[in-house]
Parts: C-alpha cells; structure tokens; sequence
C-alpha cells in the first residue's frame, strides 16, 4: 500500500467501509499492484476521505467516505468493478464488507 | 492475538468500534500479554459481538458491538481502563478511535 497512517478525517458523521479477507494462495505481485492502483484510482473518487491498511493473516483495509452515495459511485467504478471480479474469482478465499456511518471518534490528542 | 479471523456478526445493524494505532518502541511482552487479555475480557462483556486485528506499521483492531450500551461499558471496565491508560501513556505513540454504526454488510457468500 501507498499510504500508511491514521487517516485524517473531517468530524463526525461520515462513513466508514470495513473490507476484512482472507488471501488465497495465488496473487503474488498481480495482486500487489492492483491494490496499489485501487488506492491510488480510490483516492480521486469524488467524497474520498482518506483509508488504513493492515495485514497479517487476516487484512483489514478501512475506507472513509463523505456519503453513501460517494460510497456507491466508488462501488461501480469500471476498473473497480474488475479488480471486485478478480478479488472474488481469484485473490480471496473469504471476504466481509461491512458499509458503517461513523458516528464519534476521538484521538490521544483529545484525551491530553 | 488469540483469534485471527473474520469476525461472524449478526445482520445489520450492530456497532464497530475502529482502533487504529502507531506502536511507540517500548512496550514488547507486556503489551502483547495485556492485547491478549483485554480480547478475552472483551468476549466476555455483554453485547460483544466478535473482533479482527491486524498490524504491520500501523495496527488495526475492530470490534463489535449490540448497542452503544455496550461499548460505553466495555470503555469504563476497570482493567480496559487500566490498559487504555497504559495504551495513552506508553504503548502507543498516536491512536484514533471511531464508533460506527453498521448499516449494511456482504460477505462473498452473498455474491454468489
């Protein structure tokens, strides 16, 4: 991934999108770039907010969104749609995409 | 962490509560032995649901919650409270807590 760090986020609300996957064995650096490509293609989405990333056995990529609508548009985008086919058909063997409206948050700076 | 899998949660809605967080350089065996015991004690609060966890730099947790009620409970627990302290103080070096509602979700499963 491009970016790793706390993304910085507008005050609640917005939303949130959960993509939780387990990987199949097969991908390798196919699947690295594509990832790489959706983040960069994610983040000139109109509403794009920002995103986190992490894997260990389990990886978990947080998107951040103004709207559901903004949400929705990303969800049909062309080469979004194709790199979906591919992540369904090839890169994992389990996925859940939970869509979430972030209702507070709150960082170590707000606690002093 | 002791449980490394997508988490299995009701139908919508329910709560997440995203933890993303940079590590400070100090920490080490106590802080994997208090991750590992606040997730014990989190599965057995009322109203938890499940959790998933991955680190690499940044390090993601999200858990799930039936209500606010719940998750207002587990923040206010004596031990979380402790460690959430510790986390503040030592443990971690930036962290972002966002309470989300979960609207709607979809597993591959459901993609067919």
């Amino acid at each position: 991934m491009t970016q790793n760090d706390i993304a910085i986020t507008p005050h609640p609300p917005y939303y949130a999108v959960i993509f939780t996957s387990h990987r199949a064995h097969i991908g390798g650096e196919e699947y690295i770039k594509m990832a790489e490509k959706m983040v960069s293609l994610a983040q000139e989405q109109p509403g794009y907010l920002g995103h986190e990333s992490a894997r260990e056995d389990l990886g978990i990529t947080v998107s951040y969104w103004e709207s559901l609508e903004a949400i929705r548009s990303w969800k049909m985008n062309g080469e979004h749609l194709i790199a979906q086919k591919m992540g369904r058909e090839k890169w994992y063997s389990a996925f859940k995409t939970r869509i979430c409206l972030v209702e507070r948050d709150y960082g170590m700076e707000e606690l002093g």
